[in-house]
This record gives structure tokens, C-alpha cells and sequence, in this order.
């Protein structure tokens, strides 16, 4: 049985994700001029149903036609001057693009890095700062959720000490977003990047930018070259309720469509669904004796990453997964490449796809030689949902 | 009858256009991992296609998820080095754009401008340039088809001129491409930009650069930041038939399928109907004793801009238009604005959308208390059709 040849997958992915059938179906909407008064009231829906799952009245969002990728250089090129310090907190592979992309854009830059699948220290980060004079680095950059370790970073801990330094807290939360809370005036987040193929479930080719008060300031005094990305002609342009250039429209219904589904749920509900999610891949990961990528405390409620057992390549479980079952899992980043698979759990999925993953990886385990009592993941994360209903 | 409130529009505007229920069908095909092996295929069909679009065997086309603004910028960005400097052939608001993005990035840009409506005349940009020794500008800089001023510009005479001079060739096709003939390796272009949702019919966000190889070893050399649009990075993955970051899949779905579409009309008939739809636009403005903004020589493929008649304004007849009849036309930009309207005639539509286009436009004008024989422009397309049939 090849279930892949068919379109009827299950993306377990950490994003892009299976598209809800409403989100798919808006999707394929007739086109709508981008300078009209429909593809206004959309765009202005939009915007303020962001700022509302960002936690912001002061901030702004803005929406780029760019994947994740567009936001975290938007990070960088909107508010720094060249040459300006900053330190980038290393949790995995999306922390290593952070720095990559500040070195690029000229920038003076630190990184703190931290054993792959632990969260950053915030004793460790304040320890970090208190050697240097306050304001010594412009802004420090930081994933709330590093999707290729499956941590997540405990950024309410994080803020007072990145702002008594005085740095511009920079934010990734691309996979994090909408499934973690997240708190950008309490937090005081200045600037944070997202993106619609996480728990938003839409089709990649959107990112969300959100922006302080203080970081707009920055921005009109940054000499860095940027002109597609630039928050500038989105903020100016925003005032008019219009996008600054043309509007990718197919996306922007889907990221209608899915703010409505996020509200009709409750954004604390989605978030509650999405602490069940990570509980129930844990708590079946764990039944079945394998060893879990990131700790109980920092544990990703998008993803969660399993060691490999001895003597089976992830790969191998990856592509039985894929050709027996359509069920489509990830697998490891750079130093975790050939040594971990990733299971993604976010959007709007439920019970459902969790019990079918596991009762599939039971199945590709058992083929490739891993030994264990049949039916027990399963049952660890029906316990977990039935704690929960 | 407010027809404006459902969802059925003709949009006549030059992109983002109607698009066909052929593309918008897959583009609400459920997500596959853009790591995948399905995805992969999609991929390499689509860069295949388009280099078959863009007439090159030499050269790269890179796909961004970006709308077209995105690839201008990338023009810039990849090719040069702070302070070189840069000509920008002006005809319109986009040639403005291209010089804007040129100074954003530190370069020394130079322009040569032309009275909007009418094309670069190849024998004035010889004679500018014959005044400074070879090679003084590094890039000359050019639309293909001018949106704005709905007028083309003569690449095949520019080119020797500009390769004479020892500049690279960059030009933005966005809405150009596919729609009018286009010689990437025989007339020695060496960057190019395109996008979706102009004549491939596709909604917007998904924007194409088509790379030479000389122009590919000057992004080896240059010393401006970029990182998305970075094609290095594209140059790289794409050897793995891997893009460098997450895909925009469902615009992929579309992209393909819109590549199919254009293979299975030919890519020469594709152009020639859109001439014949340019020349029934045309000959039915004329007809109704209306001013066109662009010289027959050098008249868009895709969009054609009309003088609103003595006392009546652009915006109330494109408002009548789209009230009254679900039909969007555009208005002027920059110094055209309040002066004139545009129809787009691009991508897959025929003489149905002309018709109906002219004989709505017939009823608006008469409501405005503009005066002519009821009729006659869409008898005047009628002809154009007939003698192309």
C-alpha cells in the first residue's frame, strides 16, 4: 500500500500543516482587486485580529508576502544600525539563521548558545548581560519557539532582563505564535516575527512582523538598506488601510478565515488544545520507552523531537511512516540530523491525529526491529485526552 | 444592482487579474511537506517551464515567495556594489520605483526619462550613453512593459546598445512576461523580474528572477546585505531541486498548473491572442473617439490607458463600472492620477471579457453624458476578433 501517491496526507510536520477544509476552501476564492474596498475590509480584519492574538494595543503587525524567513531579516534590517552589538541567543538551527542574517546586515554580533533541546537560562542570559555596561548590545534576538530542538523559551523570564539592559527584544516566534501564549505589551516585546503556515494553518507565503513603539523609532533612524521589508512603508501605508504593494489575496482569505476559526475556538482554548496536543505526543513517546529531545520544562507545544532508538535511522521510521500510512513526520537539523525524528503537533488538529500517528509509529517500529508492548502509546495519550475532556 | 457584492468580478484591472478555474482549483489542493519528494517534482517542472518561458538554456529562474516588488529589489540587491553606478530608463511609476530601490541600496543612480506614454526610444538611450566612456555604468536598468503609462519598451534594439556599453541589462518584466515575446539569452538580458499574478494568472505572491550567467559571478562579488533574496542561496538549493526556504505550495499548484496551461496553448499563441486582445482594446477606444495614453509603436500587450473623456472623472467611471457591472478597471498612477483609466487585457481571458468590458463601458459613459453612437466600440472589437478568427 504506497498511501503517498495520493494527496490525502498527514502533514505531522512542524509547518507547513494539513490545511483545515475552511481554510482550504477560502483559499481557492476568485481574486479580488488588492486596491478595492472587499480586499480593504479583509485587510483591516486582519490587522487588528493580529494584534488582538499578539496581546498588543500600543504595537503594530504588518504583513509581508514572504515566508518565515522575510520577518526574522525584517528583524534585523529594520532597527539596527551597521556595526551596532547585539547578542543572539542560540537554541538550535533557527538561532543560527538569527545570527546569520545580523552578520550579513553588518552588525556586530554575539551569540550565547545552549545545549541543543534546553531552553535559554534566564539566570544564565542575566549572568551573560551583567559582565557588559548596560545598552553595550542594541538588542538581543531570541526564538520563543526553536522548531528544530522543540523547546520552548521562557520569554516572560527572559523580558526584565533584556530590557534593564536596555536591548531591543527581538523576537522569532514563527512556529510559536498563536499555539504559546504570547504577551507582547506585558512582555514587552519589541519586535516579533510569525508566519501563516504554523498554527495559523494556512498555506506558507505569509509572515506576520510585529512592532513596539520604541522599535518604529528605531526603525526611522536605521541605516540599513531595505526597501521590500521596509516597516516604514507599511506603517505609512497601513494609515490608508491599504498594503504598501500588491497583496498576495489567495493568503490573505486564508488568514481571514483562520482568525475567525482561532476567535470562534478562543485563542486560550486553541492554546489549552495545544498544551493537550504536546502532553499526549509526550506522555505516548515516553510509553513507548524513547527518549524525548527537550525537557519536560521548556517542551515545545508545537513539536516534539524523539531520539532515534539505538540502531534505527530516523529516516527509516520517516519514510515508513510516509509510504505505509500518507503520515508525514520531520526529521532532525543540523547537529541532530540522523539522530532524532520530529513529530509536529499544531493548528487544528485534535485527538484524531494523534492516535492514528501512534498507533502507525507502533506499527513502523515493530517493522524495524524495536521492541515493545503493542497498543501502549496509544493508550498513554488517550489517557492524557481523556484527563482532558 | 450593486453586482460588486458578490464575488463574481471581472477584473480588468493589470493584475492581479481573474484567475481561471483551472488554477484556482489547485491552489486549494491540500498542503504536501516542501521537503518531500511530490513537492520536488512540482519544483523542477516549474523551473523547467520557466526557463522555457524566458528563452534561456544559459541562464537561472529563481523562484521567490515574494510579490513583484520583491524581485525588483533583488535586481538591486544581488548585482552590485555600494556606489556603483546605475542608468534607470524611466517610462512610468515602476522605472521610479526601480531608481528609488537603486538609491535605497547605495548606489549612484543616473535616470533617463521619457515622456510618460511613450517608450524608451532606443536611439536617444545610444545617444545618452555614447557620451560616457564603456563600462561607466555597471547596470542599466529598465521595464519590459511599463504598467503605469501602459506602454513596452523595445528590448531586442536596446540591448546591443546596452551590452555595448559593458552594463548589465536588468530588466523588470513583471507584467510583461509570458504575455509579450521575450529572448532572455538572445537578447543578452541578464536579470530579470516577473511574477504570478500578472499574465500566468495566478494570485499574487510568488515572484520569478531569471539569472545570466555573467550576472550570477557579479552576485559572487557583490558586497550589498541580502539574505531572502539572496540568489546564492537559490543557486545552491536549487542544485538539490530543494528551494532554500519553505515554499509557497499552494501558489506552487497554481504556478504549475499555470505553466501546463500555457504549454498546452503554445506559448506563441499564447502572445498572439495577446495582441489580438490588445488590437480589439485599441481599435474600440478609438472607435468611441476616446485618447489613448501610448503610441501604436510601442503599445502594451497587457494593459491599455485611456484619457478620461473633457469633464467626466477616471473614478466615476470606474466607479459606474464596477457597481453597476462587477467589472474593475484601474485609474492612473503618479502624474497620471484623475487623467486616465486602464484596462487590463491579459492572462486567460478572450474576446467575451472585451465585449462585455466595452459594452458596460458604452452604458457608463452615456450615464456620464458623454456622447457617441451606442455600439460602435463594441463593433470595433468585433472586428478585430473576426479578421483573427
Amino acid at each position: 500500500m504506497d498511501r503517498f501517491l495520493n494527496d490525502n496526507h498527514m502533514l505531522m510536520i512542524p509547518g507547513p500543516i494539513t490545511v483545515p477544509p475552511r481554510i482550504l476552501r477560502v483559499n481557492s476564492r476568485p481574486m479580488i482587486n488588492h486596491r478595492g474596498p472587499i480586499f480593504q475590509k479583509i485587510h483591516e480584519y486582519c490587522v487588528d485580529g493580529l494584534k488582538k492574538i499578539f496581546k498588543t494595543d500600543e504595537g503594530e503587525v504588518y504583513i509581508f508576502a514572504s515566508v518565515g524567513t522575510g520577518a526574522m531579516e525584517a528583524c534585523v534590517s529594520n532597527f539596527f544600525n551597521k556595526d551596532d552589538r547585539v547578542l543572539v541567543l542560540i537554541n538550535g538551527n533557527f538561532g543560527q539563521r538569527f545570527a546569520q542574517i545580523a552578520n550579513v546586515y553588518g552588525l556586530n554580533v554575539d551569540t550565547l548558545e545552549f545545549v541543543w533541546g534546553q531552553y535559554a537560562e534566564p539566570e544564565k542570559v542575566k549572568e551573560y548581560l551583567s559582565k557588559y555596561p548596560k545598552g553595550t548590545y542594541k538588542g538581543v534576538l531570541v526564538q520563543h519557539n526553536e522548531t528544530s530542538t522543540a523547546i520552548l523559551n521562557d520569554l516572560e523570564r527572559l523580558s526584565p532582563i533584556i530590557k534593564e539592559h536596555g536591548a531591543l527584544f527581538v523576537v522569532d516566534s514563527i512556529s510559536g505564535m498563536v499555539a504559546a501564549p504570547f504577551e507582547m505589551d506585558k512582555w514587552k516585546v519589541d519586535v516579533v516575527a510569525a508566519a501563516s503556515q504554523k498554527a495559523f494553518g494556512c498555506p506558507p507565503g505569509i509572515s506576520l512582523l510585529g512592532v513596539s513603539k520604541e522599535a518604529l523609532n528605531r526603525a526611522n533612524n536605521s541605516n540599513l538598506p531595505r526597501f521590500y521589508f521596509d516597516v516604514r512603508k507599511y506603517h505609512e501605508s497601513y494609515k490608508k488601510g491599504q498594503p504598501p504593494f500588491t497583496a498576495p489575496i489567495s493568503l490573505y482569505f486564508s488568514l481571514e478565515e483562520s482568525i475567525k476559526m482561532i476567535f470562534e475556538e478562543g485563542l486560550e482554548n486553541f492554546q489549552k488544545r495545544h498544551i493537550v496536543l504536546r502532553d499526549a505526543v509526550r506522555s505516548a513517546v515516553k510509553a513507548l520507552g524513547l527518549k524525548l529531545v527537550s525537557d519536560d520544562k521548556c517542551a515545545s507545544p508545537v513539536v516534539t523531537g524523539v531520539f532515534s532508538p539505538e540502531g534505527i535511522k530516523p529516516q527509516d521510521i520517516i519514510d515508513n511512516m510516509r509510504k505505509e500510512f500518507g503520515i508525514v513526520l520531520a526529521g532532525g537539523q543540523s547537529q541532530f540530523k540522523g539522530k532524532i525524528f520530529r513529530i509536529g503537533h499544531l493548528g487544528f488538529i485534535g485527538a484524531t491525529e494523534i492516535f492514528a500517528t501512534f498507533a502507525a509509529l507502533e506499527l513502523t517500529l515493530e517493522k524495524l526491529g524495536y521492541k515493545f508492548e503493542k497498543g501502549i502509546s496509544v493508550k498513554a495519550a488517550q489517557k492524557v485526552f481523556e484527563e482532558n475532556m
